[in-house]
Order: C-alpha cells, then sequence, then structure tokens
C-alpha cells in the first residue's frame, strides 16, 4: 500500500532511548557488574517480555518488567544493587537532539506528546526535569489502554485522545519495531538511525529516516500540508 | 477463571531449549567473540523482534531474525564468524529429559507432536537425528499461521490441525512468556523451571510445573481423564 503521506497533524514522540538517554542505567548496570553489554541484555529482556505480553493480549507494567529483567541480567548482585538501575530511569537526560527537534515541530504548528511504553507520572518528571515538558501537550502512556507498543491498540488510543485519525498522527522512534507497529496501526512514521544504525527489512520502512530527531522532524515538515491537498 | 484441568489428548512441546539445547550457538557466539552471556544477548533480541512482529500483527521467518540478531550481537565480526553462530542452529541435541519425557506421554496413550517458532524442515532433520522423531505425529511450525507465539494463532491453529478444542491440547515449555500465550489461548500448559528458575508473577501461571520435562509430564499424565468426568 503506497499511500503518499501528509504532515501529521501532531507528533508522539517515543520516550526511553528516543528522547532520553539509557546512560545512567547503563552505568548502573556496570557498576552492579553486569558485563560489557549489561544494557544491551537487560533491555533486550526487558522489552521481549513486554512485547511477549502484547502479543498474546496482556499487560503488565514497565517497573514489574524491568525489575524481572534486573534479576535475569544480575543473578548475583544484591537487591540494593538491583534497586540501583531501576532507581537509575529516574535520572535520565535528554538527547542533545531532542529539545531542538521538538522546538522545531512547535515552531511548525505542529502539536507534540509523548508516548511511552513507561509509567506516565515518571516520565511527565523527567521530561520536566530535562527541559522539554514545555513543548508536550500530553504524556501518553501504554499504561491507559493497558496494551504495550508494537500492539496497535496504544497507537490508535493515543490518536483518538488527541481528537485525530491514525493518519493524522505522526509517531518518531529510534526503533524499528515501534516505526512497524506504528506504520501498521496507520500512522505516518519517521525513524532516526542514531540508535540501531541499519534498519531490518522485516520491519516497515518509515515514511522519513534521518540520522538524528532534527532531521527526522524536517522531514516531517516538509510532507504536504493536508489543506494543500484537499 | 479457575478451570478444573482434564489431562490433554495431545501434547504440543516447545523444540528450541525444551527439547533441544542451544549449547552449540552458545558455542559459536562464544568463539566468535560475543563474551560470557552472547547466547542471552543474541536469544533475547531474536525473540524480542519476533514478539515485536506477533504483537503489531505481522511476521518473519525464525532465520531471517537470527540473522539479524547475531548481526547486533557481533557488529565486528567477520560474515563467515555470523554464518557460523546460524550454522550452529543445525547441531542442535536433545536435553536428556526430552526423550523419557516424549517416551511416557506416548506410553500413556498422549499424542505429542511440536509447535516451534523456528522452521518446520529444520526441526523435523533435528527431531530425528535426536531420535525423538519417532514420538512425534506432527511437526508443527508458525511458518504456517505466520505468526509467532506466544500469539493465540499459532497455538488455536495447532489445535484445529489436531481435530482438537484448545483445551484438550497442551503446551509444554521451559518459557513463562509460551505458558502464558499457551493460557491464554485456552490450552493446558506444563512449564518446566529448569531453564528460568521462577516462573515471572506477570504471566499466567502453568496447570503443572516441575522441575524437568519428565515431571511435567507426570503432572499432565496425572490429570482427571476427559471420560472419568462426563
Amino acid at each position: 500500500m503506497a499511500v503518499s503521506r501528509l504532515r501529521p497533524l501532531a507528533v508522539a514522540f517515543d520516550v526511553v532511548e528516543t528522547l532520553l538517554s539509557l546512560e545512567p542505567v547503563a552505568q548502573a548496570l556496570e557498576l552492579a557488574g553486569a558485563g560489557p553489554r549489561g544494557l544491551d541484555l537487560f533491555f533486550a529482556r526487558l522489552l521481549r517480555d513486554g512485547f511477549a505480553l502484547a502479543a498474546a493480549g496482556d499487560y503488565a507494567s514497565f517497573a514489574d518488567i524491568a525489575a524481572h529483567a534486573a534479576q535475569f541480567v544480575l543473578p548475583d548482585a544484591g537487591a540494593q544493587q538491583r534497586a540501583a538501575v531501576l532507581e537509575a530511569f529516574k535520572d535520565l537526560t535528554a538527547h542533545p537532539d531532542a529539545e531542538p527537534a521538538l522546538a522545531a515541530l512547535s515552531a511548525g504548528g505542529v502539536r507534540v506528546v509523548t508516548l511511552t511504553n513507561g509509567g506516565a507520572e515518571q516520565t511527565a518528571a523527567l521530561l520536566h526535569a530535562a527541559g522539554l515538558a514545555g513543548y508536550v501537550e500530553a504524556v501518553l502512556s501504554v499504561e491507559e489502554p493497558r496494551r504495550w507498543k508494537p500492539a496497535a491498540e496504544p497507537y490508535r488510543w493515543a490518536a483518538g485522545v488527541l481528537g485525530l485519525a491514525p493518519e493524522q498522527l505522526g509517531l518518531v522512534a529510534v526503533h524499528a519495531w515501534d516505526i512497524n507497529g506504528a506504520a501498521r496501526a496507520g500512522l505516518a512514521t519517521g525513524w532516526a538511525s542514531r540508535l540501531e544504525g541499519t534498519f531490518p527489512d522485516f520491519y516497515r520502512p518509515a515514511d522519513v529516516t534521518g540520522p538524528d530527531l532534527v532531521s527526522v522532524v524536517q522531514g516531517l515538515l516538509a510532507l504536504g500540508q493536508p489543506q494543500e491537498e484537499t
């Protein structure tokens, strides 16, 4: 299905690894002895279980699944060390391209929200601390539809919350699995390659691709405006 | 929903890590320099992407996703080393509890099949080489319904292929995510704890739990027989 994409009226940003860096979690894992690729292992296990629940039609919170993943990655660590890994999620800071990307979208008249598999309350606090909250109209979380991305439900639920059809909403992320789910749900998509480098060919490609969030946002803003087309 | 489970008329065994050991893949990863937890990282990434596709309603083959996971785990390895990891899937051998578990079920008059996220052809060859093929009535793969476990489709499709209702089919696995998906789809479930140790409380518990496949099969055989109940 080759649709000629129009500029979305709102864009939902993924949060963890897209707007905010997991570096503090990586450091806590290293301190606890998780080894050189501790963050990769921890986050792959975390997502694996969240996605398994979504595929089965079930749900658990990011915090509950993260606690289990920490136990898997650090079987010999003490409770305190594992707790420090989970606490580090409260210290996430913004990637350098996050603020200019949100600012460019806002300046272009496009509404900005976030859509995360994490919790809404903690995400709101992080966006505030990172100086990004002023750009964000709504901090949306899968807590509400109780289904993790990349199932279709949270993307469509987010569009509904904003009073939009799925194709009027964009999703920007650094994860190919998020792009695939959003595209499948009907959203416009923008993928920044700075985390993963190459986009697996078993996922639907993004409508817009760029090396970082700013270039992706520029690509989305360059799409034809809905008014011009009708 | 507390159902009093009856003995299933057929039992589907998960294959990778349940019947067959991934030790040859672990060795190939170590040889290629993947580090001490290379297998954990490789397999978590592999399942993560297969589950992401299932959650979105999409599908790709085990081989395609495994190739991508090998690239992620071994970014600096040569093509030959990565190919050796994928080739090692052809050398999987049986866990010691596999044969006695299948034999006990067959002796108890319960039909035995396998249900894998891997390919049917390669799985059939592995079961043959491992001396297990004689117990297995059908080698079922998600290739056919084109949806990975733990989505409901492959479990229900497997029951249909065998002419059974979902509750007449059992699923035995060492992965809690597989138990959760099968339970959600209506199957009877048996979890052997030898791989994971503890069962996460965000997944539906198994009807039968034991330390190994033999004890799980004994538990399934001890369930009330359908004829006795009606």
